[in-house]
């Protein structure tokens, strides 16, 4: 019998990513799917793309009320903004829903982080210890019994990846850290925002956020449960001209010196083998090779991390970058294949097409 | 009178640009352009768009004959690749003209760094004394009585710009300079080729010529000069699917420490006071306040590079972006700044539009 | 057991945008795929967004042997430029495998029009009789047994299957039809020319190909059969800047005349039976309601074709307007479409995904 | 002198575009923009691609008071909504300024028309009389003394200026005709709505107001005084991934038949001269040869609109295409080749550039 899933929040760009991937998913039944601005509307009136989608035919959008919510579906989505969505999880865990977050409300441990960076307290920390990170190659066994998945940022997936095996296998420093990273405008959600029109952002490339941008918290969490010790980073996020993806460009310090070809050469084949031990086995994380680079367009629609990197004696740096689809790894992919896990599914279900 | 210029290799996108720019500038006459492609053609057949302008109407594209390009223009432009444009620079000079090139031929004063770059042995190495390097902020009066100015990249301008100040001011460490940068596709030039088909570069973004692209040559080489020691620096270059602009980012390290909120707001006043210094009257940088960041498209067709800088006290870093249209602060604008140096005109002359 | 089948000239981009269906595909096993070009690379090599797919690891480029294909595949899809077609579909068919056509070869019943639109003889007008025309809501009973299935052009497919329930509904006038049709860069295929550089296409749009495109001849073609008539009609592609999808505007006589508001209604309730009829069980064709009218973005990636109509009682016509990814629907969806029928699967079976 | 002007209105998208033009024109200087929202603030800060030009150093924001305008300028410019602009108007012709209206208020002769159109009644149908409809290809002599001139709409001046000489000329019917058109993002105006948005805009294409665009009711006035019969014609918007330009696909029926190649060579030559007389000495219209098509990358950012004509003896019809930058020729630039008319200046003074 397929699972029952709801999606609060499901009107934005990640909500409705989710509804794509939910709809065709073997495994699960969307069963309720809110939105206050289009309660009452079928679902197929408001995203006419899913009109055709014999899944859609009697989803019609409601109000997020949790005890409905709770009788309809099992696991339920959180597709809102932080601070909201914390008031929506709690009577649905209370109500004996499993929920995957896709907020930052549940992704920092420490509420006082939390207050730093999103400049409210945190509306629901009683809960901060029962949620999971929900990043499969790193939390896996904790997701799959999770009742509160926090799903991570699109930024911190395009940059935890590439690197954590590496501060992990202590083959670079936690110190000196770059992050620089390139973001369709569908990051910044559907929002009536004279920043994001069509005219102001075709034909432009522009810097924000720059230099605490929230996400940093997280990443800065991650990387340092990984290193064992504090650590900050730099990280600089760019708005660019195309719907979906981010391109993050890292910039580490290996531990080991690698002046000499045969320093160099053996350093290669330890990071080789550190991302072969982490992601060998990963369906959603394509290690390049050659000369092979990243690049958006080659994961747009999917749920895969492209990472490559390359060693620079001149400078004695290690440059790793990766690509992703900020909504599907970045978002909704990436939270459904948390769904999968919790509920026992083959890990790739869903998200192969 | 107006000077009589010409143009060899007026059918790429920086040659047009010269073109543009050239047609409508009051105090020189385009005397001739060049292209072996078009040879025979009139300028407003192959270029449309110059069609309806009174000075393009007696235009035809010619061949590069030496001898007669120095009897029609006093001032050539190079807009070729590198290799050739030193082959043709040799005659033109001989016949007594003065040239700009904009290709990479004479921007490095080593010949052994041109060939370990560009891999093949310099071909004119006994001009490379002759030559000056046409960054009119940085060498306005060597410009003006050039008879070989060799202008500078698109990549180097927006990364020289925002740093020499502070390389030359000592207020930064001439070690562990990062520089990553945005391109728009008019960079790679007017080729028929796969990777810059419009489906291709449309929704990607990709790093390309990581870690060692030819720009980084001239950008260490005027490092080095400015730092008065020898400086490499990391840089990765992006494609991004606009048509013109480079949005450069640059990682740097202060001298100083600024821990505290007063050693921040000390070293913020040096730095302003520096840039103040170097850029307080300079009609073409754009030192943005408050708020604001660069965003290519308020350079897009115009010669002005905007620069913002942020100190992260956080990382102890200085992070500066910049923003210039490639094709004319990084190409072709820059070139007839120089070309309005070196025949005594106002340096905004025709710059303004 | 999955039905084994093939790709002859899998790198362009109806061939790619096969692949991608064929591997998700669950009725069907993608054995072979060739291009010149490639032979001898894995596919995930050359399209790495394919390489994590687990039917893509054991897929090499091979070269088009046909007596090969025809033991590794029953049905063969060929993604070939016309001409070049037909002399593969020979050998195919003749070794007992059933062939989908994507090129133009065996649209046409007459080889003189062929050669009138094409500029050459036809290669193989011993075929034509056997040939079924790929459109599966006109001729669905007989692309279950065809051999040879013709799959349609992007445009026609636009234009025919708003128009011809009309036409042979005898709603509209068989005279003065205009299809005014605008199409994104992957229409041209994946050929490196300077026409479809990023920089000559963005902020670009340009009609092309007027007045007698080629697509004009299966057009009229199939407007005839319907109408019982000659057909003549006025086409006009447009070339603008996205990655996929055509929209077209067509401009019909309504037969009957409605000037008074009677008889306005009365019309628009038979255009609306009318496609009710011709489409209201039909799983890619949208009917659109109310105010929405059809955009590519709603189509992108998927094999539906989304319609609109609004009678104008000022000028006495009926305006319909389409939506399709020219890649699917347009090209390669369609041809699964009629894969499907041809092997007695469900008709969307691979196609709501 | 320079005649001093004034913008009310001045940031939208077509006055931002007016000072561009203005701040780099010989012939008048820019003493005063006026912009509710913007109010005491510089120019250069709220546009700072103007923060460089000397012209913009001392000019601020301020509130449209109609005596200080008075004071300031002899020619004012409204760049406002429909149904406001009127209302500015009346004040300022009062205090002896020239108005020049990029509104639709005062374009339409008949104030019932109006408000068909714009569903209010018109605000100051006592100056109707006075206006210009400001083209000044087919007005000019008007313009040059007129005190009201009413700008076009971008959509009008595209298809006016390739029709009306043909109805003129009588070489075309008047019933009949159909303009379909495709217009850059820039034509809805500077506006934060959702369907602006860069994400719903990039990657799609779609129609909008069928089949009763405002913009017609200026077309058929036009079009019914230059063929002394009442015209009613067809006109389809559509909205294109392009921050600027439109291109319109007309198509219309010429009196003559020409079925025979004679009929065609000669109805050809009937077109050529009548094209010849109307705009051979037309500094911005392009009358393109051979087998060019309009392409508004050829256009952008200039004066220009270009012009191209097929006829097909397949369908009896001529199809003419348009080119022109939606901001300038369809609106900016195009009053300002009015004003520089009502100044007794070069009609093509500043528009070159």
């Amino acid at each position: 019998m397929k699972t029952p899933v709801a999606i609060i929040g499901a009107s934005g760009y990640s909500g409705e990513e989710l509804v794509r991937i939910l709809l065709s998913h073997p495994g699960v039944e969307l069963t309720a799917v809110t939105s206050r601005q289009y309660t009452g509307q079928p679902l197929g009136q408001v995203f006419r793309k899913f009109a055709n989608h014999p899944q859609a035919r009697n989803l019609k959008f409601t109000d997020a009320d949790p005890a409905a919510l709770a009788k309809a579906a099992r696991i339920v989505f959180l597709a809102l903004p932080h601070g909201v969505a914390a008031e929506h999880a709690k009577p649905l865990l209370n109500n004996g829903c499993r929920v995957i977050d896709l907020s930052a409300d549940f992704r920092l441990r420490d509420p006082a982080v939390y207050k730093e960076f999103y400049a409210h307290d945190h509306p629901a920390p009683e809960l901060l210890k029962d949620a999971v990170y929900g990043l499969p190659e790193v939390y896996r066994d904790r997701i799959k019994s999770a009742r509160l998945v926090a799903s991570p940022g699109c930024y911190p997936t395009s940059i935890l990846l590439p690197i954590m095996p590496l501060l992990k296998g202590r083959l670079i420093k936690a110190t000196g850290i770059i992050a620089d990273s390139l973001s369709g405008v569908s990051g910044a959600g559907r929002k009536a925002e004279m920043d994001f029109l069509f005219v102001e952002c075709n034909e432009s490339v522009r810097p924000y956020g720059i230099p605490k941008h929230r996400h940093l918290s997280e990443i800065e969490q991650e990387f340092s449960l990984a290193a064992g010790e504090e650590v900050i980073i730099q990280f600089s996020p760019h708005l660019i001209p195309i719907n979906r993806g981010i391109l993050s460009t890292l910039y580490v310090a290996p531990e080991q010196h690698f002046g000499s070809e045969a320093q160099r050469k053996e350093l290669a084949e330890k990071i080789t083998a550190c991302y072969q031990a982490a992601y060998g086995n990963e369906p959603f994380v394509r290690m390049l090779e050659g000369a092979a680079l990243p690049d958006t367009k080659n994961v747009a629609g999917t749920n895969i991390i492209e990472i490559a990197w390359r060693l620079d004696p001149r400078t004695g740096r290690l440059v790793v970058m990766s690509a992703e689809d900020n909504l599907v790894k970045g978002a909704s992919g990436q939270a459904v294949q948390s769904m999968n896990l919790m509920c026992g599914l083959a890990e790739t279900e869903g998200l192969l097409g």
